[in-house]
């Protein structure tokens, strides 16, 4: 933020992260002269599912450190939470607050990873003072409990800032309450700048998003059929498995989760004080003695036909004590993320092929999105009468389209933020929007560690053109030869190739440097390779 | 089938050998005593397309090859011709037939590979004979010109079966003849049995396919807009392009085509006399001096987001002459097939990042399927009276659904088929189903190369957990280690491993044989990766 002491700098800096270009890694950054408030920390999916690949994070290399910055959750969705170990490790000294359900979330991933630190709960009528600025949680409805939006009001009461990334605009929800719209119009009165960021999610859908408790009929439907039911949705969506649980208690059935992700969400929520198990018709798996029977309501991870999840394990057959027949029916309580159809689409093929009937939101009313159609967004926005407004949360096409489609409706600005873009703001109320180059997400693998691009790159290369090891013993005049990866078809020529290759390093180059008889081996075995394949395998040489 | 003297032996086996099950790699058999007809050799595109695989194709080892083989091809789409080279090299002996149009695109296929072979032309009032059955094309409307059902009729007149895995049941097409539903009806006239096999692409719409008449308007007014416009659809989409070129003559425009897959298949339609290229306002790109000028309609390949398409190219700078700004509108007249979605949006998001406009199929009536709605489906099968239905070309799960919906809606029988399933027909008239297991599609790479599942695997798993090679040199007591996609926090680590390895190469197992020692080393280097970054490196040790 440029020379602290100019008159020229400004009152506030809002800078997205990460969020804003693609659904993922959400992070934005609020900056007054002396503090940093983050908001969330969440984890990007790579867009190829190959490679092992965890998850991607924000580079956060360019915070400036010398502030005291301070970390918000909104809520515990891992697009939002997902890489908070990362940034605890990387800012110790910043404070970190969360919803008592996130925080549940929180402290099971540093327990898991031995890392201690203090979180601190906010609830929706605390205020979260800064130099500058205060901060009030607006409670919002969403896919999970206890989301909020967050607002940040100047303390001369000027300039206020609304950031929701993601909800819902329900006013009339089963298991929470609605969402919190007088309290923004309240914190808004008065003040000569509104600036609203706003969810992008579902701007390409024109109607609004349906009420979770419009779902109800929906459930009960599909469980007084006399069939074993198997229901696959979002594990976090604790709401809806409220209903689940309320429409297995009306048929007198029972429920059986199969999958970690349901089970550990499902104990976050009694610590939350948001469920009470003991009061819920949920057997282990241990108990139950027959598992074709028809009383059993199956809840499953993997709506979005995740490798590891309950659902595809039970599809292909690799559970050990759920096996698909046509006596079954499947009921996704989800949609398809963008990206994910291919996979789900495997999954629907495997269900049909074992005879079982396949519902969807398409045939029943047993999903409804946690974000708001442009309806909603409509709805909203005339409620509180913003003067500014910045879409967020979308792929840029979403962004673009959101940005558009407030200039051509409404008569407040709209600006179109990309990652690490900025917006300056100044003791006038006046704006500065900077554009910066992004920095790169970090790619994360294994135990946290980064792999670093040129490291995919070199996994890429062996992954489409296989690989091959050589050893040359030049005193023996001897060669070894490994491959990984390479067509059957070069097997039988591997003794005239070893022939050619030590043609190259034994009379060719027979005086020369180990490293130039390695390195004219390594071009002569990838020409080698192309000519009879028609591509060259990376090829590593040692010379002894 | 069995013993050829038998009583029991059937008249006709018909056998989808790919297509059923999938989308992609088309293949289905119909076998008589003597005789074998092959209708189409498509390729399947692979379900991830890492590893740079080229496709899958169907392996045909099951083939009966004492019998006289006759190869039919259907129409020109890849899925239905792309493998043709593999299987014209497996069968030298066989007779190839296609429409002329698809003769000129197998024809290119066979040149680049030096394959030389014989392919007749059919047109639509051939009879191609067999021993004891008939072979009428029926003409049909697709999303490419000359697409044919094939009706195979026993020479008693007796057995009838229709054939069509891809139409759309357009009575009113612009640039080719009518559905001709009249010859099927004609050819079912007096037999007993009549089996329909129908396309499932669209089973899930409940409505009918709109015309390809129906677009002009819409890229009329598209157009007339004063931007330069890029086009991406379907290169072998003959009509479709015919639309577009007479839209841009309409407004005293030019195109330029971008992508030698929309050059070749132009040059075949040509070639097929289906298009007069000198009556068109293409110009090469090379006669372009202004490329900002707003005349220019270009039409690009790419529309499923493929990674070397031009219109990837085009939008993320990688095109010579064309670079996107806000004053540009791009036109999808396509839709994401299942799977491509995610490459799609990325795209998206880059036009949308360079402000381009983009109009897809849901801003703007620029698309219609090739397949039919169930609508279609249900006007078509009331107009022809089917006895028996088989439900072909789709996933196993629109298969399933177009079965039960057959079944729920109509007074005949359907039979749910998968890819090797076999339906026998004996002199009776009755069927027998014989369920087989499916004898796994071959991989194709490189220069059309199989590559086995065991070489994927291989390379899959240093796709994802990177390669470590050591040469041990026992004499100088010496070890040389090169690795490939580990993380860069490995690299200081080095020394230290060197060390440890050489304690077990070295000291631990210092008598032991060449093999030992590698093996030891090896296990012992995977082990001390795995507890530092969390996965066991591909390790290959050689011990000299």
């Amino acid at each position: 933020m440029g020379n602290p002491s100019s008159k020229t700098q400004p009152i506030l800096r809002i800078q997205p992260m990460g969020g804003v270009g693609e659904i993922g890694s959400n992070m934005t950054v609020f900056e007054t002269e002396k503090e940093i408030l983050i908001i969330d920390y969440g984890i990007l999916f790579p867009f190829d599912d190959f490679y092992d690949i965890n998850y991607l994070i924000v580079d956060t290399k360019s915070l400036n450190r010398t502030k005291k910055i301070t970390i918000f959750i909104s809520h515990g969705h891992e697009d939002h939470i997902g890489a908070i170990q990362h940034l605890v490790q990387e800012l110790p000294d910043a404070e970190l607050y969360a919803p008592n359900f996130a925080r549940q979330l929180i402290r099971k991933k540093l327990d898991d990873r031995k890392i201690s630190k203090n979180i601190k709960v906010y609830r929706e009528n605390d205020v979260i003072e800064f130099d500058t600025f205060d901060v009030h949680p607006i409670h919002v409805t969403h896919s999970i409990p206890e989301t909020f939006g967050i607002l940040i009001k100047s303390k001369d009461g000027k300039l206020a800032t609304l950031f929701i990334s993601d909800f819902k605009y329900d006013l009339n929800p089963l298991y929470e309450k609605p969402f919190n719209v007088q309290k923004i119009k309240d914190l808004f009165k008065g003040t000569h700048k509104r600036i609203c960021m706003l969810d992008s999610t579902n701007v390409l859908k024109p109607e609004g998003s349906i009420s979770e408790s419009e779902l109800t009929d929906g459930f009960d439907q599909i469980l007084a059929k006399d069939k074993r039911t198997f229901i696959t949705l979002f594990s976090s969506n604790i709401h809806r498995l409220k209903t689940i649980i309320e429409a297995t208690k009306k048929q007198n059935r029972f429920i059986v989760t199969v999958g970690r992700s349901i089970q550990s969400y499902l104990a976050a929520a009694e610590a939350a004080n948001l469920i009470d198990l003991a009061d819920c018709p949920i057997k282990d798996i241990t108990e139950i003695t027959n598992f074709n029977d028809k009383r059993i309501v199956a809840l499953l991870t993997g709506c979005q036909g995740d490798h590891m999840g309950a659902l595809r394990r039970v599809t292909v057959g690799d559970h050990k004590q759920f096996k698909l027949n046509d006596q079954d029916q499947v009921v996704f309580s989800s949609k398809p993320i963008p990206g994910n159809e291919a996979k789900i689409y495997k999954i629907y093929n495997q269900i049909s092929e074992q005879g079982a009937e396949i519902i969807t939101h398409q045939e029943a009313l047993i999903h409804a999105s946690g974000h708001p159609g442009r309806a909603d967004l409509e709805q909203l926005i005339n409620e509180i009468d913003p003067t500014d407004y910045v879409p967020i949360h979308g792929e840029s096409y979403f962004l673009k389209i959101h940005h558009e489609w407030i200039q051509k409706n409404f008569k407040f600005k709209s600006h179109l933020l990309g990652n690490f873009d900025s917006i300056d703001i100044y003791r006038d109320l006046s704006f500065k929007i900077t554009q910066v180059e992004v920095d790169l997400p970090i790619i994360i693998h294994g135990k946290d560690i980064e792999l670093e691009r040129e490291r995919i790159s070199e996994r890429r290369k062996i992954a489409c053109n296989g690989a091959v090891f050589i050893s040359i013993d030049k005193k023996k005049q001897d060669m070894t030869i490994t491959y990984k990866g390479l067509p059957m078809a070069v097997d039988d020529k591997l003794e005239d190739i070893i022939g050619l290759l030590k043609g190259v390093a034994f009379n060719e180059n027979r005086n020369k440097d180990d490293e130039i008889v390695a390195e004219k081996v390594r071009i002569k075995c990838r020409n080698i390779y192309k000519n009879f394949i028609g591509y060259k395998p990376i090829t590593m040489v040692h010379c002894i």
